[in-house]
C-alpha cells in the first residue's frame, strides 16, 4: 500500500477553552482556535491556501458549508470544504487536509473543528427527535447496550468503569483548557444519578462548546515554519454499518470500524500498537475507552478493563490513555474533538503539557469513533527520526 | 503552482433518472448511480478503496456521514467521507476524491452525489424557516435581487432570460434522464406564474430527486479499466462570503467565488476559457447561467446575455452551455447535481450523448455555485493528448 507517511507535517495547533461558552459565538470559537494555530506556526494567515472545517451541526448556529470557516477568518478566494462524519468529523477533516497536502495541490492547509452545543436549546443534539429518545435511541442508551454485554461477558463491574472516569478527571484537572477540571472518586462516580445503566452521570462525557485547529504542510517545507514539526505517520478512516445494533453478526463487544481504521493506520505508519507511547481515544463513555483500546489493538479483547484496574493507562503507566482528560473531562464539542486530540498529541510530542506531560513521547495516536460504531478514524503522529 | 493536472482519470460514471422519484429511497438512488458507474468502469466494487459522498440534507432521510454511502453499497472497512458545500457539494466531493487519488493514498475512489428532496414535506429545503422565507430569503428571492440589478445595468429584458430556459429545455428534451423532458417557448416562459420577479416558474430549476456517481483512479492505471479514460485537468473550489448581499462592495452582477474558482482551475489545467468546447454551468435560475459564463471568463461581464441572444450557447453554437439540459431541465438534487455534471461531461467527451452530442468536444468544464454566491467549484476534464 502507498502511504502518506512522512509526507505531511503539523506545524501549528490551537484550541479554545472547552466548556459552557455562553459568551462566545460559533465564529468566536473558530477565530480563537485558528489564530492560536497561526501563532503557534508563526505564520501569516495569507499563507493558508486551503482549509477544512469539521463540524457536525453548524446549522444550529446559522453556519454551514465552507463559510463556517471562511467568513469568520476571511479565508476568501480559496477552497474550504466542510467534512461531516458523525463524532469522527474532526479527525476526518484532519485526514482530508493531509490528503490535500500529499496530493501536491495545496501547500499549507488549515483544519478547524468547531461546535456550539450549549446555548441553543432544542436545536442541538436533542433535535434527533423525542420519539427516538423516548425509546432509548440516544448515545448513552446505545453505548450502554454494548457496555452491558461487555460487562456480562467479561465479569466487569461498574467500579472498573468508574476508574476510567477517575483517571480522566485526574488528567483533566491538570488541563487548563478542559471543560471539567475537577477530580472525582470511584465513590462519587458510583453515587451519581443514573443516565442509562450502567452509565451514571460521571460515566458520560459532557455536552460542550469549543473549537480546535491544526495547520499542516508538506514535510519538506515544515522547517520554514517551525524547528520542531511533527510528522503524520498515518491517517485512516473506516466505516461499518450505521445500524450495528441491528446487525445479527454484531457481538456488542467492540466496534469493527475502529479495528479496520487502526489496522490501516498502523500499516500506513509501518508500526505496531506496541510502538505507541500515548493515545487520545474516544471516551464518550467510560466503557468506550476500554473497548477502544482493545479495538485499536493495544491489548486483546476482554483485556482492556484489566489495564484500567492495573493502572497501565495512567500517566506514568505502560500506555497513558487520554492524558488530556479525554472527552470525559476535556469535553466533547463534536466536530472539534478530533482536532483537539491532534492538538494534545502534538503538544505531548513537543513536551508542552506540563503536569500531565507523558515523558519521552515520540509516537502517539488519536482515535475518534462515531455513529455509534459506524465510523472511526485513527491518526498516528510522530517526531522526525 | 503545483497541480493535479493529468494525475487523475475518470474511468466510470453513472446517473439515475432525475425527477419526482416517489418510488425510490435515498439508498435506491445511491445504489442505482454507483452500480451504473461500476458497470461503466467495468470494475468489481471491491476495487473501490475509498469513497466520497456529496449530500446536502441527507438527515431528512435518516442518512448522514459516511454511512449515507457505506450502508447501501456495503462499502465497509474503507473510508467514506461526507462533503457538504451548499449547492457546490457534488463537485467538491469530486474534487476531494481527485485529491485523495493524487495523494497516492488511495487508488480507486468512488464519488456519489445524492439527494432526496421531494417526498418528505417540511423536512427538505423549506426547513430553513418560514420566517426567513416570508421575508424573501429564499433561493429565488436572493438570486432575483442580483438578476434585477444585472438587467437594469445592461438593459436586459425577461425575454433574454427566457431564451436560456428555451435552450436548456430543448437540450433536456433530448436527455432521457432529465427531470423536465419538455420543450418550452419564450411565450410560455413569460406567461408562467411569477415566483420572484424577474423569475417566473420556467426561470427556476425544479426541486428534484436523484443520484449520480463517478469513479476516479490514478491516470497511469486508467487503461486497466477503460480504453477511453478522461483526464482531470483541474478542480478548484473558492469561497466568498456567505452573506454577499450584505457586503457593501458586492455589485450584484456576478459572483466572486466563481471568478476565483475558474481562475484557479484554468491555471491548474494550463488552458484558457477559449480552449473549452462545452460547459455544464450552474443554471439554478436562467439569469445565473448568463452571469456564470461571464464569471467563468467565457465572455466579458455584461456580454453573456448577448451570447444567449446570438445563439452562441446552443448545441452547434460557439460554446454550447448545458447540453444536458442543465439544472433547468435535468433537475437539481443538490448534492447530486455536480456529480451529474461530471457524468454529462465525461459522456460528451466520449461521444455518447446522441442527439445532444457536441461534436468534437475535447476539453470541457463543469461549474457549481451555491450559497448564493458563497462557494463555487470548477472542474475541467479533457481527453488524453
Amino acid at each position: 500500500m502507498k502511504s502518506i507517511r512522512d509526507q505531511v507535517a503539523v506545524i501549528g495547533v490551537g484550541c479554545t477553552k472547552f466548556g459552557d461558552l455562553y459568551d462566545k459565538t460559533y465564529e468566536d470559537q473558530v477565530c480563537e482556535a485558528a489564530f492560536a494555530a497561526y501563532d503557534d506556526a508563526g505564520i501569516d494567515p495569507e499563507v493558508i491556501d486551503a482549509a477544512y472545517v469539521g463540524t457536525y451541526i453548524p446549522h444550529a448556529q446559522g453556519g454551514k458549508a465552507g463559510i463556517s470557516l471562511a467568513d469568520p477568518l476571511r479565508l476568501y478566494g480559496r477552497p474550504v470544504t466542510r467534512v461531516e462524519n458523525f463524532c469522527a468529523t474532526g479527525t476526518d477533516a484532519f485526514r482530508n487536509a493531509c490528503l490535500a497536502v500529499a496530493s501536491g495541490q495545496h501547500e499549507v492547509v488549515l483544519v478547524v473543528g468547531a461546535e456550539k452545543l450549549k446555548d441553543r436549546p432544542g436545536r442541538g443534539i436533542p433535535r434527533v427527535g423525542h420519539q427516538l429518545l423516548a425509546k432509548g435511541n440516544s448515545a448513552p442508551g446505545l453505548f450502554a447496550l454494548a457496555a452491558n454485554r461487555y460487562m456480562h461477558t467479561f465479569g466487569v463491574g461498574r467500579e472498573t468503569l468508574a476508574r476510567v472516569a477517575v483517571k480522566n478527571h485526574w488528567n483533566g484537572a491538570r488541563n487548563p483548557l478542559a471543560h471539567m477540571q475537577v477530580e472525582v472518586t470511584v465513590e462519587k462516580v458510583l453515587a451519581a444519578p443514573m443516565i442509562a445503566s450502567p452509565f451514571g452521570l460521571f460515566d458520560c462525557c459532557p455536552t460542550t462548546d469549543g473549537g480546535a485547529a491544526a495547520i499542516v504542510c508538506r514535510a519538506e517545507r515544515a522547517h520554514e515554519f517551525r524547528k520542531d514539526p511533527v510528522l503524520v505517520k498515518g491517517a485512516a478512516l473506516a466505516v461499518a454499518t450505521g445500524r450495528p445494533y441491528f446487525d445479527p453478526t454484531f457481538d456488542y463487544l467492540g466496534f469493527r470500524s475502529t479495528q479496520a481504521a487502526a489496522r490501516a493506520a498502523f500499516a500506513q505508519a509501518g508500526v505496531t500498537p506496541g510502538d505507541i507511547d500515548l493515545a487520545e481515544v474516544h471516551d464518550c463513555f467510560t466503557w468506550t475507552e476500554i473497548s477502544n483500546i482493545e479495538d485499536i489493538g493495544f491489548c486483546a479483547k476482554g483485556e482492556g478493563w484489566k489495564w484500567v484496574e492495573e493502572g497501565r493507562t495512567r500517566i506514568g503507566g505502560q500506555l497513558p490513555i487520554n492524558p488530556s482528560g479525554g472527552l470525559k473531562s476535556f469535553g466533547h464539542p463534536i466536530g472539534a474533538s478530533g482536532v483537539r486530540m491532534i492538538y494534545e498529541c502534538v503538544r505531548q510530542l513537543r513536551g508542552q503539557c506540563g503536569e500531565r506531560q507523558v515523558q519521552g513521547a515520540e509516537l502517539v495516536l488519536a482515535h475518534n469513533v462515531g455513529g455509534p460504531g459506524a465510523v472511526s478514524c485513527v491518526v498516528i503522529l510522530g517526531l522526525p527520526a
